[in-house]
């Protein structure tokens, strides 16, 4: 198998830049949907290791409607859209831009209008295969992990690009493993539910989140709800019956006390659950424990994408279907 | 009508006291399910207008198994837990001052066990009234008001501390208007759905959330999900149909456009929906447009409440009945 990784040296290097130019004390995560979710990780790498910056997660409109008052020359705002059109996230670099703030665009679209006003644009890979599509949450986890080191330092920072060197490949190969097997058999025990819902806790919250209004809402028309598996014994739980589907995306990293009192719970009532455990692909055997939190979502995304797709297959409703999207104004 | 307020002095003493002895540099709003949602507008206030402080929201389960690195003497955590018995909550008053920092417990029961640790405890109301039952939430957003002003000062303090004279008896207002009429309409109209989603935008959105997970999945045990009305666009609007019931709660503030063009879209294919519009009980008439924002979830969980009670009588499935919680150890 060939090598996957990340240009990290182009992140180190941009950020170098930044940080040469600006005094960078707040970083925002910006964007919609798909990929608000895959900024998450970025922000929980922030939110749990820094001390003095002041990370945020904002889903694009609401930045642009009501702009935050720190937004200035001190912000460094890192948005995030797949094809480079989303137009809110368009105007949210116009907003950071108009205020002052340093803008870094992540996207799989070179010259799309997403980097028209961005500082700097990445580039990411996607259909090239499952390691691919995880390219652009990698990035963003690599642009959080600079911005700290290069400005107040970062204990684990050898840690964490040994991380990148090893989660595409351990990503893919976990892929391709589950495709055959597991996917397919979550795809046939899934295929007639009517709702489905989402849990995992962590960096991989948000990957709970996407799958369950991309995937599931979105491309599959299945009503979907989703929530931190520590939330669930707080709300959610009680909805538990044996005809009430779960998709429980288990870390291998500081947070799968919550993921195991959930399915623990969950199995003792013999509900429908299916489980996509970063344990099961040997996580935390490759990366170091000091950082494995961090890259379960990268995991959990790959792995879940051919779930996505064994399902899609099994329905006979292709991913890529839409009633609204692509098709009208709104 | 009597005036209904809350102790604001009080608060305005307390964070006189914490900021007298420590510098305050991060806030951290920690709590589980409905009482982590009552948290999000005071930690959604300091993330758009603090300008130095750094502000978090966190499950409680998470902030103790994963507990972020600026944890320490200059971090004020607030938590809160109406019965005081919350276990999670309870340890992570318990994780917070093992590392220094000072904890404010915001609860219903004096002498609880969320108290013990706490180094300041603040008690609100809850049976009395619909007003009572937005204390709580009023109670966190004027210790957030509290903390910026007292640090670095805030230019819109006068308005809300003007806002807090006015939002107990607007809400309270607001929601007995509501009862005999609009949350009847609601009730009739939605008791036989099996599943509704709720959104929100701004400061509400997590008014949105606990609609979901606690007054539908866990008190009526119908099914739910809910999300950020900026991002149904990114997702969610795909699964829009005639017999798909939302339940939109619409601010009169800045985030109002997001909602409104969720409704437009709606509205246009003829779903079922059920508006709570905070325009609708005049909430920028009564408070500064400056402020006007950070109110809009007082008034829509005092005026859903009147809903929920009713979608519950309508359904003869009372809010209190539960199969797990108060009947097993898990």
């Amino acid at each position: 198998m060939s090598h996957h990784t990340i240009d990290l040296a182009n992140v180190k290097q941009i950020i170098a830049q930044i940080v040469a130019e600006h005094d960078i004390k707040s970083v925002a995560f910006v964007g919609c949907g798909a990929s608000s979710s895959e900024l998450y990780p970025g922000y929980y790498f922030l939110r749990d290791a820094a001390k003095q910056l002041r990370p945020f997660h904002y889903t694009a409109s609401e930045f642009n409607q009501d702009t935050p008052a720190w937004v200035d020359e001190t912000a460094l705002v890192i948005t995030c859209s797949l094809g480079g059109t989303t137009p809110e996230t368009i105007e949210a670099n116009h907003t950071a831009k108009t205020h002052g703030a340093t803008v870094v665009a992540v996207t799989h679209a070179a010259g799309s209008a997403l980097t028209e006003e961005a500082d700097f644009t990445i580039v990411h890979g996607f259909e090239a295969n499952y390691a691919a599509k995880i390219e652009k949450m990698g990035y963003v986890i690599a642009l959080a992990v600079e911005v700290l080191n290069q400005t107040e330092g970062y204990e684990h920072y050898d840690a964490m690009i040994d991380g990148f060197d090893k989660i595409f490949d351990l990503a893919q190969a976990a892929a391709v493993s589950a495709q055959g097997g597991m996917a397919k058999q979550f795809a046939e025990q899934f295929k007639d539910d009517e709702v489905v819902y989402y849990m995992s806790s962590g960096a991989s919250l948000d990957v709970a989140y996407s799958s369950s209004i991309c995937l599931m809402m979105e491309m599959q028309w299945i009503n979907s709800g989703s929530f931190h598996s520590g939330e669930y014994f707080h709300g959610p739980f009680e909805i538990t019956d044996k005809d009430v589907p779960f998709v429980l995306l288990m870390n291998d990293g500081k947070t799968r006390k919550a993921d195991a009192r959930a399915l623990t719970f969950l199995q003792r009532f013999d509900a429908k659950v299916a489980v996509v455990d970063a344990k099961d692909y040997a996580l935390s055997g490759a990366i170091d424990g000091s950082v494995v939190t961090y890259f379960n979502p990268m995991l959990h995304t790959a792995v879940f994408r051919t779930y996505a797709e064994a399902l899609a297959d099994a329905r006979s409703h292709p991913l890529t279907v839409r009633r609204y999207m692509w098709k009208l104004e709104y």
